[in-house]
């Protein structure tokens, strides 16, 4: 195996144990001795793959969305060859939410980091990026669902994008059993259904 | 003013400082010392008023948590004697988001409590009852509107609410300065309006 691929091996699996640490500890605990000890490695070889704390978690929190991005593609996969656009559109938001293992570990990283860039300007700048990112790809989803005629055309598809997004502000309701993960699905759906409805074929 | 009353106000007082440095430094921050030193007062002054940091802690979210509620009173006020159902919920919606000074102080500390709530079972309890505390009031709100025949009898409350409280989700759009606050309020808008319009008024 290259060498190239052992060391990305090596950070992904040091940003696993940075997950597992925010996740069962908290935000507070990630310093880099903690997660050395968490990944099983001496301080030394933590900080021959990351130069600090914040390349560290700055590293852990791209591989969260890539990891997120990754659950969105194998699930657009079982979706077929041309997925209707509302189940794209449903298999982004639920994988924004903590509704499985898997997800809870990036949502919990995801929102600790989103703390953190409120008092640390190159978070701020990173997150920032991410949320960009993530917009764009939704907005170009509901465009296109405009423009092949499964939305409205008199839709605004910005304030659609924001609307969808803020659902994940469902979070700290599934997060603290305040609803189940199936009560979040039939919120998204409904949410889904009004978006989708088309005014020629009746409310 | 009695003994009481200056207790009190002490309090709020540290708790005011204890949301300054959640707001400023992060919760990481957020030791006994710290808010002491913020507070302008001695360790030993601010363990007379609080035992520990839990206990310090949960004063000040319980004090976001009211003034809050304050803001929204306030703002309820000035809707006049039968406000709108759909402007006491925009209303509501508007002030849990950072959309101002005071509510991004109230909205950075909740932020911050949900977090600690995931590792420690104390808070876990405290915020679970704070935010079904404030899901049933609105959920009420939802019910009387449903009543009252301003939104549609066919639309079910609690799906309607858990969708209402979702829109909080909006929080890390405004804080990154992805979204302007106008932005946030058209997306507001656009969810209310299509909660209340009336099938039988068209759609």
């Amino acid at each position: 195996m290259p060498k190239q691929v052992d060391h990305r091996g090596r950070r992904e699996t040091i940003a696993r144990a940075l997950w597992r640490v925010a996740e069962q500890r908290g935000v507070a605990h990630l310093t880099m001795r903690v997660v050395a000890q968490e990944a099983g490695i001496s301080l030394g070889q933590l900080q021959h793959y990351f130069a600090s704390r914040a390349a560290m978690l700055s590293f852990a929190v791209e591989f969260a969305s890539e990891q997120t991005a990754r659950r969105v593609e194998q699930g657009l996969e079982r979706l077929g060859d041309r997925p209707h656009p509302r189940d794209v559109l449903r298999l982004t938001l639920t994988e924004m939410l903590p509704l499985h293992a898997g997800a809870r570990a990036t949502s919990r990283m995801t929102a600790a980091y989103l703390l953190e860039a409120l008092h640390d300007e190159a978070v701020h700048e990173q997150a920032r990026r991410g949320l960009l990112h993530g917009r764009a790809l939704i907005e170009r989803l509901v465009r296109h669902a405009v423009a092949d005629g499964h939305i409205d055309p008199d839709r605004d598809p910005v304030t659609e994008t924001d609307l969808l997004l803020a659902l994940t502000g469902l979070t700290p309701l599934i997060e603290l059993d305040v609803i189940k993960p199936p009560d979040a699905l039939t919120v998204i759906d409904l949410h889904l259904d009004r978006l989708f409805a088309r005014k020629d074929q009746g409310a």
